[in-house]
């Protein structure tokens, strides 16, 4: 069988598929941070060439809607074998997180480091695992059934950006501006988690996100708490005082109408996940915690798959060096975010929490709110051709079923290309719970990246067998 | 009389004397900061070398109680005439606030520079007025005793510090080490701010401070906020939930037993305050608030003079960087300071804000609170030989009387020496309340320096005139 060819040849070829993923790595292509906007262009321009030696007609396209701001877009084109061949949609982002606090990595962030775990060897770099790692699994198995069979069975385009990790505020104007070169049968995205290192798994549910900059201004410059503490406005106390109040002691968050929309999922569905037998503690204890927070009377996988949240993911005023200083500070600030379900509407929220803030700022804070980024939780359709191919391609390489998940991660692009261009993406991730994805010491291990290469081998065959 | 000659000797050597105060303010003697100890070591010398050069026996000594990690100490001595002479301490710091955030000076905090100002010429520069301007005033009315007659008209003994803005960790120790050799009738310290520019003050009220710097951590690192959103602790929702509380809705601080032993001063006092016309909306404008806050129901100088306050000076956690980071932070931290009025035991508070913290904090926080100092607010008893002077050589600068007041700041020395030497302190100053100390473009007024060098000219002549 052909399929048996390119898997032999994708497994020979391993070490090769190794170097260039670590060349990629090398790369630190962080697109939150400005000084480097020319690593991004170069990450840009390594996939385009990556892409143009396995047959494909690749292009970069500055990042429209802001060109000039923005980091670039690569597109490319393969034709398959025939106009009749379905048409894939790879979907990916070259771009990563900050790497910082650097002194908590036990190796340079981007320089990609093989070392022993539990499960065998795994990579350690910033972007191993998120997403470039992942790209690369289905780029390495395009490239076996190229060099393999001297072409693809399957017709694909590629969409690869560089602002995933900022929330891709370009992104959706680009795909409207290129409707017509990207229109494809299904959108296939490798940036979820399996269920665990020998489990594979489908994700079919995501949630949404708000997140939000919210600054308070009180006087015009640091006062000294002697001489102003009982009279000045202090704007950390604020802060705190309507941060504070984001939930309440159930945890349920307070902003007002949020969860208008909010469906319970039915008492199957929890059954089915109760089935799986997640264990919330060795989950939590896994990171040095043993209690879970969030909505009392929730099952652990409901609070995460299909619930909504809110997160203070940082906060900022005053004096933080060592030891004291008794300053009143000028300003305070913290960024929010709100991960979201199907029935949420982003705006809504958004709107919501600029009146949360607004109702409770003193009279003298001048409060803002800056909304970086938003989306609609989303649920994909299960069943249907790919959905099917992609099933029977994993139980072939794990010898057992994946998991039909959901994540509580947002992946704001699936709403987008549903939307846009009218297609489903099929989530196929190879990432496990443990691999830091944002932290130090982000990792990957070596048995997902082969298998992930492997899967997407046979999916592709699976795809242009017959039924 | 003698005390013209000494003013006019002074007033014909002003220029040297602005340029002995600018040397010094070169100095960055930061005590906050490590990387300065060299500088506050330089700082010490150069007082000492100062002190020696007017007829001052003066040594430097290491910092009693921590000697390798605190600053240097400066005691000096002068006999003055005879043993029966009154015998003054004067006391004073060298050590100044951080200067950051460097961006919003404009000069560099530490090359003094005189600009033109509503009241004349003005001196920018880190410590102007905050200790070192003042610490000038008396030691240049000394020099100009010794000057322009040969010796003293009192005893002298000097002490300068170099740890004030952190707290004064080991001033206590050392002046329980040197009891003896600091032993003085009364304290004369400059570093309070007068009622206005025209109008001298002495201040006989200072609150205390417990200053405290609270952590809480969760999770062993960083974690993705989508993965464990709606399971995991986030210290930063944690963090603003606790110090959201610090305040009821009337500003009243929530520790319990905050308000134990705080006594409502006298009606009569508070109609005196109230005949001062202290604008509070003036107070406020000057620095783009227009909106008071603190204790609902308390005059403006008794919320910031004999009530006591809680302000958060600094918070931390988490992504502060630009754009968006979906982190949930391993650890949030805030620093906390209570200013106390007499009556509160600082300890006690200290042990409430540790209670408060511990019985806020969720299952998974790790929270500690460490108490970087504390002091308790004081009352300067009014009248006596050494006010009468002070008040008297004030009018006679001034020409009209110096008002009687409190204020929020803290000057734990004054605490200290009461208990330790059994003395009370004359806190005599000439700071405005817009010198912008502890804050970018620190300043001190030309106007107030000339007039504090002879008033304290003055003051030393009031104490040996016959009575």
């Amino acid at each position: 069988m052909i399929v048996q060819t390119v898997l032999d040849h994708a497994d020979a070829h391993l070490e090769t598929a190794r170097e260039r993923w670590f060349d990629f790595l090398r790369i630190p292509s962080v697109s939150a941070q400005p000084t480097h906007d020319a690593d991004c262009a170069a990450a840009a321009a390594w996939l385009r060439d990556q892409l143009a030696s396995i047959g494909f007609e690749a292009a970069i396209h500055p990042s429209a809607g802001r060109p000039t701001a923005g980091h670039p877009v690569v597109v490319a084109h393969h034709p398959g074998p025939d106009r009749d061949a379905p048409h894939l949609l790879f979907y990916g982002h070259y771009d990563v997180q900050p790497a910082e606090p650097l002194e908590l990595w036990d190796h340079p962030p981007f320089e990609p480091t093989m070392v022993d775990g539990p499960h065998g060897k795994r990579v350690h770099a910033r972007g191993a695992v998120d997403d470039k790692g992942q790209v690369m699994l289905w780029l390495e198995a395009l490239r076996a059934w190229h060099e393999a069979t001297g072409s693809l069975p399957v017709r694909v385009t590629v969409l690869i950006e560089g602002e995933e990790e900022i929330g891709s505020p370009n992104l959706e104007a680009f795909v409207v501006a290129h409707r017509n070169e990207l229109a494809a049968d299904v959108a296939v995205i490798s940036d979820t988690n399996m269920w665990n290192v020998d489990t594979p798994a489908l994700t079919t549910r995501l949630r949404g996100m708000v997140y939000a900059q919210v600054t308070l201004k009180a006087a015009a410059r640091e006062l000294h708490s002697g001489l102003f503490g009982g009279s000045a406005l202090n704007p950390i106390n604020a802060l705190t005082n309507i941060l504070g109040q984001l939930h309440d002691a159930d945890g349920r968050v307070q902003l007002d109408g949020f969860y208008d929309g909010v469906a319970d999922v039915s008492a199957d569905q929890l059954a089915a996940w109760e089935q799986l037998g997640f264990d919330e503690s060795a989950f939590l204890g896994g990171v040095g915690l043993a209690h879970a927070v969030g909505e009392r009377g929730r099952a652990p996988l409901e609070r995460m798959w299909v619930r909504p949240t809110a997160d203070i993911n940082g906060i900022w005023g005053g004096y933080q060096g060592p030891g004291s200083k008794t300053v009143i500070a000028a300003e305070a600030g913290a960024k929010v975010s709100f991960r979201l379900v199907p029935g949420q509407d982003p705006a809504a929220v958004a709107d919501s929490f600029r009146r949360f803030v607004a109702e409770r700022a003193p009279a003298d804070a001048k409060a803002t709110v800056e909304i970086f980024n938003h989306s609609p939780g989303i649920e994909i359709a299960a069943g249907g051709r790919f959905l099917t191919a992609a099933q029977a391609a994993l139980s072939d390489e794990f010898g057992r079923p994946a998991v039909l998940m959901g994540s509580g991660g947002s992946i704001p692009v699936v709403e987008g290309l549903r939307r846009v261009l009218g297609i489903d993406s099929l989530l196929m991730g190879f990432g496990l719970d443990d691999d830091q994805v944002h932290s130090p010491n982000e990792k990957f291990e070596w048995s997902c990246f082969r298998r992930g290469i492997r899967s997407h081998v046979r999916f592709l065959a699976h795809l242009t067998a017959p039924s």
